[in-house]
């Protein structure tokens, strides 16, 4: 028996996006810039691709620039928005719980003469909303808040922030990267008031190296890689075909039968958590409330504050990669950490924002499911969580 | 029959690397920063693409970066090197005969502080190379160079150049966009005097959207994307496993039977040409000496101081539209101007600078072969535009 929890970090294929892939790369391999009949058969594929995108946010296909993942949608949207517009201002906001691919972007504009403030959150990973606003000021360009957190799964209310921000200042930019929540809430740009928007193929059963920025027509955003003008002058470079085929096809099967799949996965999620609840040592984050299990575990109430996918949970007194590694021969897989930095082992800066000791921070552990994860597989890593965790605990403590 | 002759715009996929490309996209979908079994297997994939990539170029597979593609592989060589090293100097040599995503990342550089210099070149497309020399300075930090030029097929000596070079100045960076001419040539850079080399994948029967930038060890180059560090920080973003490993599989294969194949092509080339050379009004552009075919069509001399894969021709009277068009009714496919510039219009830069008139320009077909190209195919594509062209002349004098 496998478990594979780990789909924060990527997820498989499906069948049908598999053979997407293959026919663009392997039968109408042409060049969409060819004029010729395989040039067109291959700019179908893109075209296709963009009205999926653009239907699933409810937004116009031109308004959909294939990239090369989250990371180069995240750049493109942060350092691209920063340079059109800094004749405005030179302030951007974001917040302490960014992923990589926003916080270092910010971090090189910050490098560059822009000046950039970060909202801190709650125990919980949530924005203190009210110290967001009051970072606000006539320089602001740019707000840039993650959707969904891919370390505990907490949730911001970008339509509620990006309403009160376009109240007093409408025009700065709202800036959000989706990649852990597209395919898991229904976002729509134009009703929540956000004007870029990211996401990524390889969280959503498409292939690794496709990618989306949303960009509303009103915005300016200056590219950052130039060439020949491909994607109306946003994004240079032929574009990844096979790839945009899969992650086309991929977003055309994320919405159907979506409550379904998303009840489903709050069930696992509740699941995994009460199986957990009464474990002396365990605690879950990023839950709001009192941060804890009550009497009889926890509430879907509670737990529908979070992303139905992510569960975050820390085991005192046993080391994340030793538990990983003993998971891992048991066939169950899960990640320390956001398994996004690539083997670096800084302290997460989501868990020091939300208050955790690094004792804490050493003994977290990342489960994450996607809508093809089974009950059974979720049965089978509590029961091995559950077996490990008393022995490594005792191992460790020698 | 068909006859696909676009491959210099993009090639097919080799049965072994769809296969290889499936099996990282569906079978072993790991991300490769995952420190379980399906990371570490994932990552393997990685490892074993550099180690092709590095064994062909003579490098260390450290020196080797993946990227999305040529563009962006050209953008991080040229814009990485410009800024790691502008403390030394703000001066950057190039060419008048550049792809886009080497010109614009230039003249992006330009509008920022940076003084950019092209040489000229001759009618034939080859540099001139005193005048190049003559453009060197104490503040050039870097000179970038294209080794086969991707509309005419002429070929740079950069190993001669570079050597040149750092005889005076030996910290000057040379790069060299060797999109079209990696698995062309036997190029080894640490013998040929390359700090930095732009390959694409599409270009040798490997996936759109993978590529690599060679960076020797010595050299400075700062990234243009920025996140969790992948990559030893000159590309953050999860890697591309499939893109990857199917860029690894085609370079493997890449250098078997080499010189046949290249033989092989020059043949291909020298029957296409001296099919048409006694065609009046048709000339052939970026054949060095007297530019045009003596008696009894062109040498093989004259033609194998060009690419092997590269045909450029100008049919006086019909406009490149009509005639690609009229050819791929019949099954033939290929490129007016570079079909790299997504379906812009504007005049060709590298038949401009070889002294080109506008009217000649527009009557240019791209006829570009690889590997896989039979003899078949070139007969078929002799026929039909051999039946084609005085049809269509006639008719566009009417």
């Amino acid at each position: 028996m496998e478990a594979y929890l780990d789909n924060s970090a990527t997820t498989s294929i499906t069948e049908s996006v598999r053979d997407k892939v293959i026919k663009a790369l392997y039968e109408d391999y042409g060049n969409p810039s060819s004029l010729h009949r395989l040039g067109v058969a291959a700019e179908a594929y893109i075209k296709e691709a963009a009205l999926a995108l653009a239907g699933s946010l409810k937004v116009e296909p031109r308004e959909i620039v294939f990239t090369s993942g989250g990371t180069e949608s995240n750049n493109l949207a942060i350092m691209g928005a920063a340079y059109a517009n800094r004749r405005r201002g030179r302030h951007i906001i974001s917040t302490a719980i960014e992923h990589p691919s926003v916080h270092e972007p910010l971090m090189h504009l910050k490098d560059n003469g822009f000046d950039i403030s970060l909202a801190p959150v709650d125990g919980a990973g949530r924005l203190k909303k009210e110290e967001l606003y009051n970072l606000i000021r006539e320089e602001t360009i740019l707000v840039s808040i993650m959707y969904v957190n891919n370390e505990v799964g907490s949730v911001q209310d970008i339509a509620e922030i990006s309403s009160r921000i376009k109240e007093r200042y409408s025009d700065i930019i709202i800036h959000t990267d989706a990649v852990q929540a597209f395919g898991k809430y229904r976002i729509y740009p134009k009703r929540d008031g956000i004007d870029l928007l990211t996401l990524s193929g390889h969280k959503i059963h498409a292939p690794k190296g496709s990618g989306a920025l949303y960009i509303a027509d009103r915005v300016k955003v200056n590219p950052i890689m130039f060439g020949g003008g491909h994607q109306r002058g946003f994004r240079s470079g032929t574009e990844n075909v096979p790839a945009i085929a899969g992650l086309g096809q991929a977003v055309k099967e994320l919405y159907t039968d979506f409550e379904e799949k998303i009840s489903r996965m709050y069930k696992l999620k509740l699941m995994m958590l009460n199986g957990l609840a009464g474990v002396d040592g365990v605690t879950a984050n990023g839950l709001p409330g009192d941060y804890g299990a009550r009497d009889g575990g926890y509430s879907m109430e509670l737990v529908k504050k979070t992303a139905p996918h992510i569960i975050s949970l820390t085991f005192d007194g046993v080391k994340s990669e030793v538990f990983l590694h003993a998971l891992e021969d048991k066939g169950v897989y899960v990640s320390s950490g956001s398994a996004c930095s690539s083997h670096h082992s800084e302290p997460s800066a989501t868990l020091t924002a939300m208050g955790l000791s690094k004792e804490k921070m050493d003994s977290t552990l990342r489960i994450s499911l996607s809508d093809r994860t089974t009950e059974k597989e979720i049965e089978y890593a509590l029961e091995q969580i559950s077996n490990l965790y008393p022995v490594l605990k005792r191992y460790t403590r020698k």
